[in-house]
């Protein structure tokens, strides 16, 4: 019996400016990234919420891999995310986040989606991320993403959901923000004492760190001359981190798995900033992937 | 018959102020920690210029560890550097620089150092950069560093030292300064177009990329919690690269070599930031570096 996964989170449609083209109303938002991404690895369970003007495509798209049946249709609009990309990529401005249905959002979980072995609560109000994991009862293994704006504004509901994840993902500045610390090592280490046995600090470009049982393991990303569009790497990464973990049976998973889930991330994650929107991902294929997984293997091999 | 290298650059005193404690007049510049880095695993030549201020004791340490014969000892004041790191140690701020007896620095390379196969200029005016080179005779690999105040104020002259070297070790903000990209794949490419064919792009705790034969290997940094010192990090590092390779007899390097080579200098960069000066390097030996090594191979298998 291979295991499920369920993910909770925004499903966006983004307007996205780069210097060389801007695209609207795409398909975007954290649980729209990682179920595609994961869908490649595992049985991948969504809960979400969307607008009535959600385009009838881009929920095929994500039926086709995932199950929807936990991804609520509401009178409104969908949830909108506007920004601009500096020239280089190096910086993102928020132009606009209209929440719309999403303001209002009570995560239901189905009742097929309950019994999954792993959960990913992407960046979600940290309560509604506690809500999530309660319902999901069969749960092995657990992880979380979060955003500066919890951080700053809703920093002791946080804790409370830190300290009930098996794991957090989360980039550099996140961390630093959350551990007052500058040290990347620090910060992690103080991460740990808030609960999370695994932790996967992202530093964009500059690969990962990897944390489990007090080690620290550090992880190039794939040097890329082309970036198109950055938005949703965290979770394309999160996504190929889980998805391979659930593949693997691994709810309490080794550190050559964890490895291994690392490998596939970093292939997912330079998947999905290799053009706009979820088409770097579903323009790819398990073997295509595992091509690059094995590229990556050997660029490491010393 | 084991290759030897030779290398040259500034010997200096440094005074350097960190969050926790300051150091005055200690054993630094680029070749101090280039030579006694590489001389772990290579016969090292080392040309270079002192006043008659510098202390016998670094003299004998310098001695103990490479051939010094091409060392001057001029009347006058040695290099001094004087720097402040920030809290974080992510900001180096420059006090003083008094150049002294290097400001007339003509580098004799001596008839021994000229038979050498591999050869390491540190950083130096462009032109006493060249000098060294063509003196040393029986040369099969190069490498060369340099700093943004070249790039800035001597770039014709700092483009024809690049032409004629085998590769060159620099940081990524030199990169961008040299080659005015941002993306750092592009950096590297450029700088192959100057002639290179090796080429390490050092990223500081990200670790580095390496370029040869028109792939791009990204490698990681230890992971590190505790950093005294910072200086000499980049040539030391280079010390374990080109010794290594030295070690090798490895003047026409496979990729599997100068992956080998780039694991011992991560270690040796490690090592130099660990302690101030070059403390972090004499109080070593090579089985416990080799160790490090081992280490690091173990965090990189995936």
């Amino acid at each position: 019996m291979s295991s499920s996964i369920t993910c909770s989170g925004s499903i966006a449609l983004d307007t996205t400016r780069t210097p060389f083209k801007t695209v609207e109303n795409v398909l975007g938002g954290a649980v729209s990234y990682f179920s595609i991404s994961a869908s490649f690895f595992s049985k991948v369970y969504v809960t979400g919420i969307v607008g009535n003007d959600f385009p009838q495509e881009y929920w095929d798209l994500l039926a086709k891999r995932s199950d929807v049946n936990g991804i609520q249709k509401k009178e409104g609009k969908t949830f909108h995310y506007d920004c601009t990309y500096s020239f280089d990529f190096y910086h993102r401005h928020t132009n606009k986040t209209d929440l719309n249905v999403l303001a209002d959002f009570k995560p239901e979980v189905t009742e097929e989606a309950k019994q999954s072995e792993f959960v990913y609560l992407a960046t979600m109000p940290p309560a509604s991320q506690r809500d999530v994991l309660k319902q999901v009862i069969t749960k092995k293994l657990s992880f979380m993403d979060t955003i500066e704006f919890y951080i700053e504004n809703y920093k002791s509901d946080l804790l409370e959901t830190i300290s009930m994840v098996d794991g957090i993902v989360l980039n550099d500045a996140e961390a630093r923000k959350l551990t007052d610390e500058t040290n990347l090592v620090k910060c992690i280490n103080k991460i740990a004492e808030l609960g999370p046995k695994i932790i996967i600090l992202k530093k964009g470009e500059h690969g990962c760190l990897l944390y489990y049982e007090k080690k620290i393991y550090p992880f190039p990303a794939f040097p890329l001359e082309n970036i198109v569009d950055p938005n949703g790497a965290g979770d394309s990464f999160a996504g190929g981190f889980i998805g391979t973990l659930s593949k693997l049976d691994a709810s309490n998973p080794t550190i050559g798995q964890l490895k291994t889930a690392i490998g596939y991330a970093t292939v997912m994650g330079s998947l999905a900033v290799s053009d706009f929107s979820v088409e770097g991902l579903v323009n790819t294929n398990i073997q295509k992937i595992d091509q690059q997984f094995s590229q990556y293997q050997e660029l490491l091999r010393l």
